[in-house]
């Protein structure tokens, strides 16, 4: 069997690296919305912010380690434009790729769902505030993350060796 | 190159109609718990349900999606094993193998995440009420068939065809 031309190989490289890019972007702008976040209550002078959440503090922890394995990805990405190795030679670079890119997905759309769930919630029957809507647009930002992350999955689920020895 | 030999690809199958088994029982007992949940209030007299609730709306439909869907794969299995040929032929049936767990696992969690993030704030600073605690539970088992649904998709994303048209 020859190996996948060198050309196709680059595409999907180039493609993956975008894909980390572009994940990397939406998830610094949901960072920034959640942690600028907060609301002062009119009537007691209380002042809101993600950290009176346990649901909040889970997503932006699912949005950190998303970005730290899209910073990790992106510095072995030009890792390897520039030496033109791998950094993980073998299969252990694939097998590192899918159940990172496997996992983080999982993490990013939990976090996600969470966030949705607990801000839906938060909105009924209030008028709009400021909280609930940075809370809300960083939650979509963060689906928008996953969304990228889950395509760079099935990228690098069809880049499996077929046999994970062979 | 050969095919994979009969008898391990059989394993893998045995293994994967027994991840959706377990799966399917752990939605079904999830399912129940939260369509029974209910609360009145000692002061009001209102009861409460999954559907007064948009998050639990949306935890109930992606079990319901999850459920269909492996009743679905096991009937497709229990064909494949009585006629000893797979539905979808060719690389079909990889292709929808892998798409539909890869799907129906985020469909999952989401869902799982979703009705976590609500009952753990539902839950704080109440005292522990029947309704939060089945929907606390019905959120878990979903997050355990969640976890079988991400087993069987690492399995069928090896089972992948080395190309799509290969």
């Amino acid at each position: 069997m020859a190996d996948s031309s060198p050309s196709s190989s680059t595409v999907s490289r180039t493609a993956l690296l975008l894909l980390r890019v572009l994940t990397f972007v939406f998830l610094l702008i949901a960072l920034i919305l959640i942690a600028v976040a907060n609301q002062t209550n009119d009537q007691t002078g209380d002042k809101i912010n993600f950290s009176d959440f346990y649901t909040y503090r889970y997503m932006i922890s699912t949005i950190i380690i998303g970005f730290v394995y899209n910073l990790l990805q992106m510095a072995f990405s030009i890792f390897t434009v520039v030496s033109g190795n791998r950094v993980l030679s073998g299969d252990g670079g694939y097998l590192f790729d899918f159940f990172g890119d496997k996992m983080i997905s999982y993490l990013l759309i939990s976090g996600s769902a969470a966030g949705f769930g607990l801000t839906v919630e938060l909105r009924r029957g209030e008028p709009s505030n400021s909280f609930t809507d940075k809370a809300h647009a960083s939650a979509s930002l963060l689906l928008i993350g996953f969304l990228f992350t889950a395509i760079a999955s099935t990228f690098t689920s069809f880049a499996l060796p077929k046999k994970p020895n062979n």
